[in-house]
This record gives C-alpha cells, sequence and structure tokens, in this order.
C-alpha cells in the first residue's frame, strides 16, 4: 500500500463526504467483486442482499463498492460508508470499518480514509509533535525516553533509576506498562518517582518528563488520572487496546495529560499476512483519532516481527495530514541499540520518540552514563538540535 | 488442545496456586525452549535474562518455563506466572497473558488455568445460566434470540418487529450491534422498543425480553446503563472488544443488567492460524470473567470462519466449572437455518442461545409466523422443555 494508493482515494472522498475502506482480499480473483459486496453489506445492514428490499436502506445504509483492482496477485477493494453511520463515536467506527469482517478469513483492513466533517467528531492528541516540544523544550531532535523496569524493583531502586535517567540528560521516563498497583500504592510510587525526577532535574537543569502507566480497575480510572494531574505530572503511559481505544485515551485527554500509548495486544489485530488491521491504520491512524500523542511500537530489526514496511507506515500515519487533527509523534522501541542509532535516526527523524530499554542498562556504563552517552550520539546526528526552557517548568508545579 | 491437556494443567495448577498459560509455538523444535524462556522473560521483567540479576526478581516476578513438548508437529510451552503480577485487574491478566508476545510471530495462547485467589478477583456473569433461566421463564431448551436489524429501519417497522417476535414466542430480542445514537435517540428508541414487547408480551402472554445495544461516546456509558435500569430493561448487548473488556462489562455489572457480548472485532485477537487467542480463552473464559452472561459467536456452517472445533471450545469454556464463577451461555449466530437446526441441537445442547437473523426474515413467511416456527421445532428437539413463569414478571418494572 503506497502513497499512491492513500493519494487515489483522497481524492475520491472530497467528491463524496463519505468514508472510504480499503480492504485487501485474499481470494481468487473471480470471487473479489462478491467478498467486496458481502463485506459492504456485513458491516451496515449485516443482511443478504437480497434481504435488503427498502431502496432508502440500499442507498443510505448499505456500504458500495467503489471499486475492485486486481494487482500483484492479491484484490483490492475500496467501500465506502455512510459517515452518518458511526454517529461521531470512535468505538462504532471501528465495528463500522471492521467488526464484524475481522471474522471473515483473508480480509484485511489496509487503508481508511475519513471525511473532514467525521474527522471533527475526534479529539486527536491534545498536544501532538508542537506540543510534546513544548513541554519538553526539546527541538530538532528525537526525544530519548526509557521504562522502569522490571517489575519487581524496589521503590529506592525505581526512584533510583529515574533520577539517574533524569540527570544524565533523558527526556521522558515512563512506567513499564506491566507496573500496577492499587491506587494507595499508586499514589506512593508515583509520587516518589516524580519527586526524585524533579529533584534531578533541579540539580541536573534537566527537564526530564515522567509519565506513570495508569492501570486501574474498570471504574477507578478516573481516580488514578485525577491523582496524576494534581501532583502536576504531564503523562500518562496507556495501554489503548487492552483498556478500549476510546474509554481510556478520552478521560486522560480530557484530564490534560500527554497520551503515550503502548501497543500491548495489537499483535492479534495487526495479525499475520492476510488478515487484521494495517500496522500504519491501527497505530497510527486510529490511536491518533483517539488522542495518542506518542504512539510505541517495536521497530524492525529488534526482538519483534515488524517490517521497515510496517514502521514505516505507522511512522507516516502519525505525522501526516489529517484534517485539523494534530500529528503525533512514533516512537520505535524493543530492542534499539547504540549501533544502529545512525539508521533508525534516518529511518524515523527528529519528530520521533526513541524509547530505548535493555541497550541502557545492558551497557557497563551505570544507567546516567549511558543515558548520557545515547543523548550525545543522537544530538550528533542531528546539528541543528537544541534545548529550549520547557512549558512545563512554567504553567504547573512540577514538585508532588 | 483436548480436554486432557485442560486436565494436565489444572492438577499442576493446584500445587503451585500460580497462573498457567500455554501457548503454541510456530518455530523450529530445536527452538522452542529459548523462545519459551523469552516469553517468560518478555511478559514479566521484560528484559534478557542476563539483564536479571537480582535473585528475587527472578525467582518471584520473571516468568517460569514449566514445561515444553513436541507433539504433531508443532511445540507446546507451558509457563506459570505470579499471579500478584496483574493486581487483581483483568486488564492487567490480559497483558500478563499476551500483551506483548502478541506482537510475536508464530505464537498463540492457546490455555489459562488461574489459580482460585485470583479468579475470585473477577466478577463472572451476575445471571449465567441459572439466572437466564430465572429471568426468562425458559426451561430444558435453547433461548431463541434475534436481532433488531437492519440499520436505518424506521422506529415504527423497528417496533413492529420486536413485537412480531415477541408474539411468535421469542425469548430475547436484541439491537443490532450497528444500532447507536446519542444519548436523546437512545431514550426514544429504547422506550418504544421496551414498550413494543412489553405490549406484544402481554397480548400473547410472552415473555419475551429485549437488550438495547449500548454504545457510546467514552465518559457517557454511565448515564445510558442508568436509562436502560430505570426502564426496568434486564440486559443488554456490548461488544467488549471494541469498548475495553473490563470497562464495559464491570458498569453494566454494576447496575444489574444481563450482558450479551457480541464479538466485534474479536477477528483480530483470534488472528490467523499462529498467531492470536484461541477462541475458546477468548469469547468463553476472558468473556466470562469480565461477567458476560451470554457470549455470541458466528457457528461454523455459516459465512464466517470459526470450526466446529473452535466453537466447541466457547461451548465448553463458558459451562465448564471456573472456581465459584457461574457458567455462561453459549450463542451461536450468523447463518443458523432451520435445515441445520437438529445438528445445532446437538451441538450445543439445551444451554444456549439460538441467534437467528437473516433466516428468520428470509423465510416467505412474516416474522412472527417464522418465529413460532423455529420456537417449535426447537422446543421438538428438547421434549423437557418447558416455560415458567419468569422472575422478570415480578421484581421490577417492565413497562417504560
Amino acid at each position: 500500500m503506497g502513497k499512491q494508493t492513500g493519494g487515489m482515494i483522497r481524492e475520491k472522498l472530497q467528491t463524496s463526504g463519505r468514508i472510504l475502506a480499503e480492504y485487501r482480499l485474499d481470494c481468487l480473483p473471480t470471487e473479489a467483486e462478491a467478498l467486496a459486496r458481502r463485506i459492504a453489506l456485513e458491516q451496515t445492514v449485516e443482511l443478504p442482499e437480497a434481504q435488503v428490499t427498502d431502496p432508502r436502506i440500499r442507498e443510505q445504509v448499505a456500504g458500495r463498492v467503489e471499486e475492485v483492482i486486481q494487482s500483484g496477485g492479491c484484490s483490492t477493494a475500496r467501500i465506502s460508508y455512510n459517515p452518518e453511520l458511526c454517529e461521531r463515536q470512535l468505538s462504532q467506527l471501528l465495528i463500522l470499518l471492521f467488526g464484524n469482517v475481522s471474522i471473515y478469513r483473508g480480509v484485511k483492513l489496509t487503508d481508511v480514509q475519513l471525511p473532514e466533517g467525521l474527522l471533527s467528531a475526534f479529539p486527536g492528541p491534545a498536544f501532538g509533535i508542537a506540543g510534546l516540544r513544548e513541554q519538553s523544550g526539546v527541538h530538532g531532535r528525537p526525544l530519548l525516553a526509557t521504562a522502569i523496569k522490571p517489575r519487581g524493583l524496589s521503590l529506592a531502586r525505581m526512584t533510583a533509576m529515574a533520577a539517574a535517567f533524569a540527570r544524565g540528560g533523558g527526556d521522558i521516563i515512563k512506567d513499564d506498562q506491566n507496573l500496577a498497583d492499587d491506587l494507595p500504592a499508586f499514589k506512593t510510587r508515583v509520587a516518589a518517582c516524580q519527586k526524585a525526577v524533579t529533584e534531578a532535574n533541579l540539580r541536573a537543569d534537566g527537564h526530564c518528563l515522567y509519565f506513570p502507566h495508569v492501570s486501574a480497575p474498570a471504574g477507578q480510572l478516573e481516580d488514578y488520572f485525577k491523582y496524576v494531574q494534581g501532583l502536576g505530572i504531564r503523562g500518562v503511559l496507556l495501554c489503548p487496546l487492552v483498556y478500549g481505544l476510546d474509554a481510556i485515551c478520552t478521560l486522560a485527554h480530557r484530564h490534560g495529560l500527554v497520551i503515550m500509548a503502548h501497543p500491548a495486544l495489537s499483535g492479534g489485530f495487526l495479525g499475520a499476512g492476510a488478515q487484521g488491521i494495517d500496522h500504519g491504520i491501527l497505530l497510527g491512524t486510529l490511536f491518533r483519532l483517539a488522542g495518542t500523542d506518542i504512539s510505541i511500537f517495536p521497530s524492525f530489526g529488534g526482538r519483534f516481527s515488524f517490517s521497515p514496511a510496517e514502521c514505516g507506515g505507522i511512522r507516516d500515519r502519525l505525522r501526516e495530514p489529517l484534517g485539523e487533527i494534530r500529528p503525533a509523534l512514533p516512537a520505535p522501541a524493543g530492542g534499539m541499540q547504540l549501533e544502529n542509532l545512525p539508521d533508525l535516526c534516518r529511518f524515523y527523524g527528529a519528530d520521533s520518540v526513541f524509547l530505548i530499554g535493555g541497550a541502557l542498562q545492558a551497557a557497563d556504563l551505570d544507567l546516567e552514563t549511558s543515558t548520557r552517552l545515547f543523548r550525545e550520539r543522537l544530538g550528533g546526528h542531528f546539528p541543528e538540535a537544541r534545548q529550549e526552557t520547557p512549558a512545563s517548568a512554567f504553567d504547573r508545579p512540577l514538585s508532588p
């Protein structure tokens, strides 16, 4: 799926005002037209064609097969939907695009274009790239991030890690997504980590941000977010596919927090080859619609399975024009090493977050020193990089 | 994955008190041990083995490979986890079992056994099979259900459908998962449908239940549930994988509503062959932990891709013993016809819900008559079927 395809689709949409979804069909070429028609009905009226007799429903409710093309041995169907069907709800958009056909065999959602009128229904990132640069004061280079891990560390060791990373010049330290606590323990831990980061920032004249992982029993998320907000913390780590893409992001958005999204459970959706949702559409477009400012994903070359093309798709979807919705930051992670830093810098560019986990801890150096080394090397690739005083230093208390 | 496997696992657990997860590994037999160790670390400490130096973390936090066996050309790894890692949160359990390794290639979660101490953290169905039988008064046979569809029907035609199904002797009429409205429109529609069903019940001495689809913008779910509860409606249709398994089910549970779960988006999680989560574990065990009373899934033989073995897995997981958690009802759907009713009755048995959509509307008969025909045929397969006065007739007002 190249840019050309996306371009073709966008042009068409401007004339129609409809949602356009593209599906790759793993079927015989002779069966593609019929499968495309089945998808168009499945996702809207959920009845066989013969049973949709009302002309108004056929016209206004049923999906419409715009075209089915053959290329490179596979079929691509472009189907348009009436945007009113999703009632300006992100969850209903997911159901409309992929709810039932996710269970079909050999149908993959490969592209989506939404009309402007519908795009305006979704919050998108509250901060986005520009907002994150303001919050962190980092300009002209990728932000350097790491995770507090492994789970099981004592609080003293967690805070020591956070402080060392901040002293070393790291930009964002986030909780591991395995860190979860009841509310009292969460409060103790998060306050201590934020305090450690604040003190290290003051001592080293740094600007490191701390993003705790918000993971709460259902119904208690609000209390967790309120506490985080009350401490003056700027952002959170969330697992949108575990908690519900709309549910958790909307809540964080409402509390004015930067959303860093973790891809936990996404592997199922991304599927193998013929099924699932395109990497860029899921972790790029859809996460961004929900309000994600920073989208974490496993970079190619590490211990996960994403290819350079898949990673490039996520990177591009996060930053491409999308109505009034702000661009967001790709955060490649998973086995990123000093050795491949030059490649990674070229591939992801300045508007990204480099999430380095094991490689910072594996070095023979202590965390502060290895952070400083990574920061220097990173800066070396971006000669125009500069640090300004971040907005986070002014407008809200940073000390618990 | 047969019963034998489950049995072996359960026995082991009783001696350990740990979570046991089984993964099918699509790799060379010689690589299976190493992959199993990587999974055990990935899901817990997220660091390479060499970097986990603290003996307490190695012992208490890192996952433990219990065994790796080869059979039938594939490898199966059984890995145990410390139950404290999920902090009695369903979302964290999902992250622990499958969060990151969902993104590995060739790793499928095929079984899960939870210790009693952890099972007690999850609500499970508030009603379950026995509760649904009380609510509906239907004993000794599957419940007959249908959906109000297609989307786009006028309110008058929706209510006429609901009334016809109730007069014909149907047991549950639910909204289509494509039906979504803002709160005022939702109120109008749901009140009208419930009124139509109530009046039809009174006239025909019937006991049909109506379950509206709750689909709300994030943060408004509570208002929707409150309204439904206030009308005296007994249950709702939800899409847990769209809204967040824990989030939406917990809310419905708290409002005392029967939860009928729709599998929208599940195809992503179920993956293709070598990846994803086993059908029975996802739509059976995990949905049931979250509080699902009735789990809808596409039956074999219809327009979807589930095999008889996969459908049987869901059926069995919903009804098997699971600590103190109530058994739930499988609701096969998707292309169920009069012609295959005998097979379906044998396969799913009395403790199920038959969700018949198109087949009821496709017949040359009107909906009331075709519903009566299906009910009679269904009853014919279960000679001990009987209708009692349902609990729903007593304890709360049914008329809006």
